[in-house]
């Protein structure tokens, strides 16, 4: 009988798991330390929360529920499973009218959509969103970026940087090359700057009827030294129209020296003005993380999207978001040896030395355990060897083997896996020494 | 625009959050502590590898998903919701050859039923499973024991007792009273004696075909004090025929022997003749965890199940599992009032005094989270009443102001909401001082 996976979707096995809740743990005590505050909702939504707020791409890509009996021959459905926590997220907003706002909320949670499954990219993958509800003030984006700092600093990522802009400003220059109508287009192809390069926008954008005058227009104002922060806000500023721009200038001057107050450090901040993202909702800042080692690119993003939350209601929530591109970073952590090992195997390995001792072996497990460490007790006693064997399987630091003289004397033969390292102690004695060497 | 929860799902909100979170962390430290490893595996399978496993009921509660593109119109399905934890543990199995034995594993995750949903059942709910594969020693039980001991009081439970059979003295029972072929309709009644009572039970016999020598052939077995294990062991080795029985009576004797060396203490285990558990799947001993105040009943439940774990593969693999019933736990503990409260509201909240001392609250936000503490900085400033109204709606235990004073001092203003004290101090004392009381 042949047995297989649904495509597109992974098993998480011991030790792949073990890292994936070791990174999810640090970023939790981050958002956390961070007043952000976790939610949960369902996988499952009535489908037609989720129609139509993905766009036609994205609606196709929502995996749908067959009704339960009457319905069901005809292929109707009722339900489908959450494409992204946003639109759940507004749900949420929209039905607890009671929420304390600003609601600060993280959720780390699958999503599911119907993509052509291929390297790294899968049909059932973990999103990770922080968001900020009902702050419309700057504060919240420095908030947010004071939290992404110290969620890839908790990963011991020390290459990442963080390109800002402003789809305001992205706006004003639809408009000052006039197309004012075609700002969707500009994003489009601008955004694919880091992949086709300069050559690529300019003939996207002529495919997309931008004239040679206007396509001039926009580098005038995107090519610009991007060192010198304050020079790229003044030279924004001084090229594009319109009073949009000044309040933008304003904001993301007061947003960099708000986040750095909060301790985002200096450095790691590049005003970027080809920074696009993709997403069509933004309505103010916008943000991406990128590590600048390895070619990897964007590692999580955001901003400011006032129009998105409100959509189950009658007025509009200003809201500020990011997500972390936990998919990735597992990946990229693991190509760099740094994926955390909190909680890699066992501390102690407890073998049964003969049927005799079993007993003493059990109890001196409890007591292990009782001590708050980690142990696992040979469940099928072999020869010893083979236990050892075994306890190397399971990644056990320390081996207790208790054989007659020591459940004579009272003591437990204690070995240290890595270095061989052996001794005999009595039992709180050989807990203190495992708790001394592994804290070394 | 009205807009609705899938019906029989929930949002869990921050408050009941976080409460979730911190029992699931407290079971994941025990289940660690014993040596078991997470497993995650996706919520979506191939609609294959759960139809036929769960029963002509169980597959009529599967959530099925459409096909896309060919095949949606006629409603064809190909994947489907996961069911349970169990069977796609199987998957794992069969798929995973190299996985070595004894495979001791934890999940709690999502599992969906269309069940119509009612006072305290629900169409998505969260599973929590501990399963041993690949171990045909009666260790394995104990180690299932002393496991779910150490779960049920780390969340504070004095009440709980664990009911122990084994389904090998029903099928003797079974037989005993002529009804070899009638082990399940045995089994369905006499797992209903809890809420039918005997009189009930009798009935249920009688409508299955049980005739009156029958029915007091069941009773002359399980009427029994379970006060004393000993006895009761004895009175089944007795009044049962058959070379099982004497094998189920020595292995339940050994494994009680052994979980109290593991741990668990010993008046908290009852063997129970009339413990059935409904599964039809189970193989050897059976355990129920309940707890004996309020009429709650069972709060957990496993036993031995050798057949299913194979069934994808082409070998019988013995099988140990248990089920702690999450879900109803939180209910309860929410009743007693004894939900954890690890991490309920954040430890500080910092005002705006002003918008010039806008930058000193942001620097002494971050300064707090550097420290470890959780801190939310008030991001639209408004009146100081309002911003303290919005530290309590929090549940922030402290308060830092910086006014004019503290900004020329270098200090800050530190409030303890719950008592009122104030109390003015440079931050590194603030700090020591919000470490020590919270310790307190």
């Amino acid at each position: 009988m042949s047995v297989h996976l649904a495509r597109g979707t992974r098993d998480h096995l011991p030790t792949a798991m073990r890292h994936r809740l070791a990174v999810m743990d640090r970023l939790r005590d981050v958002f956390e330390r961070h007043g952000f505050a976790p939610l949960q909702t369902p996988a499952i939504e009535r489908i037609e929360t989720l129609l139509g707020k993905y766009g036609d791409e994205g609606s196709k890509l929502i995996f749908k529920i067959l009704k339960r009996g009457k319905g069901a021959e005809t292929g109707q459905c009722d339900l489908a499973l959450r494409y992204d926590l946003t639109v759940p997220l507004a749900r949420v907003v929209a039905m607890n009218p009671s929420l304390r706002m600003p609601f600060k909320r993280w959720q780390m949670a699958p999503v599911w959509r119907a993509e052509r499954p291929g390297r790294g990219r899968f049909r059932e993958f973990v999103q990770c969103d922080i968001d900020i509800i009902g702050a419309g003030s700057i504060a919240a984006e420095a908030e947010v970026m004071s939290t992404l700092a110290d969620a890839y600093d908790s990963l011991g990522l020390a290459d990442w940087r963080l390109r800002l802009n402003d789809r305001r400003l992205l706006r004003a220059l639809a408009e000052s090359v006039g197309a004012g109508d075609r700002e969707t287009d500009l994003l489009v192809a601008v955004d694919k700057l880091d992949k086709v390069g300069r050559d690529g926008v300019d003939k996207e954008l002529r495919e997309r009827g931008f004239d040679d005058d206007a396509i001039s227009g926009v580098w005038k104002v995107l090519e610009v030294d991007t060192t010198d922060r304050s020079a790229v806000l003044e030279h924004l500023r001084q090229t594009l129209p319109g009073d949009d721009v000044g309040t933008a200038v304003d904001d993301l001057t007061e947003l960099v020296e708000l986040a750095v107050a909060l301790g985002v450090p200096e450095d790691r901040i590049v005003v970027d003005p080809t920074l696009a993202r993709g997403l069509d909702y933004y309505t103010g800042p916008v943000f991406e993380v990128e590590l600048t080692e390895g070619g990897i690119g964007s590692v999580g993003g955001g901003g400011r999207y006032d129009g998105l939350i409100g959509i189950f209601g009658k007025r509009s929530v200003p809201a500020v978001g990011f997500a972390v591109g936990l998919e990735r970073l597992l990946v990229v952590l693991e190509e760099r040896g740094q994926l955390p090992a909190d909680g890699d195997g066992v501390d102690v390995c407890v073998t049964v030395f003969d049927a005799e001792r079993r007993l003493d072996s059990a109890r001196a497990t409890a007591t292990l355990r009782s001590a708050g460490l980690s142990a696992d007790l040979v469940l099928q006693p072999t020869k010893l060897g083979k236990q050892f064997k075994h306890a190397n399987a399971i990644g056990a630091r320390w081996v207790v083997t208790i054989g007659p003289d020591e459940a004579a004397a009272g003591t437990w033969a204690l070995k240290h896996l890595e270095t061989g390292d052996k001794v005999v102690l009595p039992p709180a004695e050989a807990i203190a020494h495992i708790r001394l060497r592994s804290d070394g």
